[in-house]
């Protein structure tokens, strides 16, 4: 039986969503979890390898077993022995060849910036403290020349085959007095590309790189002439799509 | 020198305000990174000796200092050194017969519930999780009976010697879907009355307690008869006042 899973959890302990030699990761607990509640070795594969630290909201989760379950009782039962930093949120059956990477349609990230002198202790595992005063617009402005699709070398810490990515929309809101969130939807993301992104929009934020500076960046095809990589702890994987259809996909306002 | 300064700290790895043996404290933090700064032994005293796990928004704390110090400077100062979990908010010089309890004229408090059948990640240390519907009216009903100057000894986990206590208003806000907060204004709380208070009111929005028994539970005098304590992760200090005119206090929308 075909399983599709959606995860949260909190990144802030875990060396990433990959089982690694080096620490503790989300497929570990979720794999051992399946084990004690099905008894069945099953290695979940998900849609986003998230960095360690990085967070999620709507991890999508594939994992196959040989026993029948029903839904609502397996995901009530691995809640019941998984961490409390790991939830899952959604449990349905899923065709057999469900590939929760291949299939994606898009992916939508959340990252989000606490503002202001002080870092609120309550936001310090789950927003980056920028205290530098933000020029929104001019980030706004500089977010537009990065829509569509365009070879993201110089926002990749790494050299990928296919460096071509479509993004969609990006809308920068403020959640909260002190808290802004940076939403990104595009159909693929290269390695560290999201945080590099937004590294990018805060350096044009601060008046480090000019608003008009992202086409020469990206035409540039290299990653010195971007910003920082945005720390992990901001970062969320708020949602995968698996639409067929481009234009169902819209980031909920 | 004399100084008022205000404190947001996450309370999750301490034993609470106080000074203690047994484990790490605000106090405690406090002095240790005063004494760093200002070379000078000074244990600062606060305005609510808040539990272990409660968390606070707007601690009020007074210290004196022989030295003269520029307040901005040791604010600065104290973040460098504090733990990330701790902030100095605000910092100023105050009268040197300034007293952060006895000149106190409210306090007010939040309280988050994290509601839906699972608890966010995210949240699981800075609310509480009540996965049962909560009928909202019947606790809004309720709660407009605790207003007012009553005896809480019903809602309190220890018998005091004053156990009136003047309740301002109480808030009941849906402030994200799934994220329900309390707010709680008034002259001053018994031990541990905000949780018993909070217990009271999810007990009421259960249907384990009918929208009318506060009246009976307040002149019971008799904590059994309240609903359970609240556990600590979800109350917030927000804030305590020291404004002479009643009418100044208002809880902020």
């Amino acid at each position: 039986m075909s399983f599709k899973a959606i995860l949260s959890y909190d990144g802030t302990h875990y060396f990433g969503w990959q089982k690694t030699k080096t620490g503790p990761s989300i497929q570990e607990e979720l794999e051992k979890a399946i084990f004690r509640i099905a008894n069945e070795q099953s290695l979940p594969e998900a849609a986003s390898r998230t960095d360690r630290g990085v967070h999620a909201e709507g991890q999508a989760v594939h994992f196959q077993l040989k026993k029948e379950f029903e839904p609502h009782r397996l995901q009530r039962g691995l809640n019941a022995v998984l961490p409390p930093d790991i939830r899952v949120v959604s449990l349905e059956s899923a065709p057999p060849d469900f590939h929760p990477t291949l299939q994606a349609s898009a992916k939508e990230y959340h990252y989000r910036l606490s503002t202001g002198s002080i870092h609120d202790p309550m936001r310090r595992r789950y927003a980056w403290h920028v205290p530098n005063p933000l020029d929104l617009s001019a980030m706004a402005e500089a977010s537009q020349d990065l829509l569509g699709r365009h070879d993201f070398t110089s926002l990749a810490n790494e050299a990928e085959k296919n460096p071509y990515c479509f993004l969609e929309k990006i809308g920068i809101d403020t959640l909260n007095p002190g808290l802004l969130q940076i939403r990104l939807l595009g159909d693929r993301f290269l390695y560290k590309m999201a945080r590099n992104l937004v590294g990018t929009l805060v350096y044009i934020g601060c008046g480090k790189l000019p608003s008009d500076s992202i086409p020469q960046i990206l035409a540039s095809l290299d990653r010195k002439k971007a910003g920082i990589t945005a720390p992990a702890h901001g970062l969320y994987l708020h949602q995968v799509f698996y639409n067929k259809s481009k234009d169902a996909k819209i980031i909920p306002s």
